[in-house]
């Protein structure tokens, strides 16, 4: 039987990789073998694109470019990682994937959603994530956690306003096929937003 | 006024560099500003992914990867480059372009046309070269001249069937559309080489 394929997603310092390993454990209690992974990166040559996606440079980055080069990691990960992983029935739980995309190249950077979506179809074919976990907070709260965890990269270093764009679509995603996403309020003590999470997980094994 | 696109296309071992060479100087003797460059590559990131799309690795490529970070330097490439260079009346002149692409993830890989042309026009829009010089030789032939250069990169490293396909898709790019393609027999000795280049440049300045 094939794994279900779940990714989290969020603004900057809204407490991703704690929930992701939170999740994780949980899953892993319940016997289920979960591979965990992260966009852009996942294999070797995907984390290469990542490093180039994520490096600031004097050079201005053109924001097709950018798109394209997430893909070109996503269809790596997708084929060396992600498809081989679901196919022989492990989960697959995924820090970031396309929903990213749509947020930060389509709201952040004013992309059309129409070229996303074309690309996504390009790599992905019908693949889609069973569930997505969206981690809600305010942007400037989680800019400033973010802040403290050292150096920012390229796209932590971009505007509050980028930020608020990228929240929005991240919400209008999760309102627009609300059987795919959980829109978890992130603002609320730990305790509270896992035990939200574990509410979606307890959903999904039924 | 804005300046002419010329791109030099070839299997290895060609002789792209030298005939380069020949056109760069031949077009600057008739006054003409021109930018040379090569793809994947051209400006620094896109370099970068020149490296990721050349280094032997042992993980396998995908090939909608390799295609995507194919386009993903060229779209850097046209805006921080070639479109620049060409507003300001300048000629550019580049070491491959979309033709190769075509030719080795298309004809070489066996990806679809129809999705190649789909990525064409989301990264190029209406921008195509005004002239692409083919040069077309026995595979082996070049093969061999280009292993007397040292090392082969994962391109250089292919069968002598994937140069076939590569060959033979230029082949068809050429007859296709006659007036924007020069196909040059690169067999023949080299100064009768560049006798035909010069031909078509007079053309292309008329």
């Amino acid at each position: 039987m094939r794994g279900k394929f779940l990714t989290i997603e969020g603004t900057e310092g809204v407490g991703k990789s704690t929930n992701l390993a939170f999740v994780r454990d949980w899953l892993q209690a319940k016997g289920i073998e979960v591979v965990v992974t992260r966009e852009p990166g996942g294999t070797p040559l995907a984390e290469e694109i990542r490093g180039l996606l994520l490096s600031k440079r004097e050079e201005k980055v053109d924001e097709t470019a950018e798109l394209l080069l997430v893909f070109a990691a996503r269809a790596q990960h997708l084929a060396q990682l992600i498809k081989p992983a679901l196919a022989r029935g492990a989960w697959v739980l995924s820090d970031r994937f396309t929903d990213a995309t749509y947020a930060y190249q389509g709201g952040g950077r004013g992309l059309s959603k129409e070229v996303v979506t074309q690309l996504e179809v390009l790599v992905q074919g019908e693949l889609r994530p069973d569930l997505t976990l969206i981690l809600d907070i305010d942007v400037e709260l989680g800019l400033n956690r973010a802040r403290q965890r050292g150096e920012l990269d390229r796209f932590e270093s971009e505007t509050l306003t980028f930020f608020e764009r990228v929240r929005a679509a991240y919400k209008d995603r999760a309102l627009a096929a609300p059987s795919r996403y959980a829109l978890v309020d992130a603002s609320q003590e730990l305790v509270r937003v896992q035990s939200d999470i574990e509410k979606v997980l307890l959903g999904l094994l039924d």
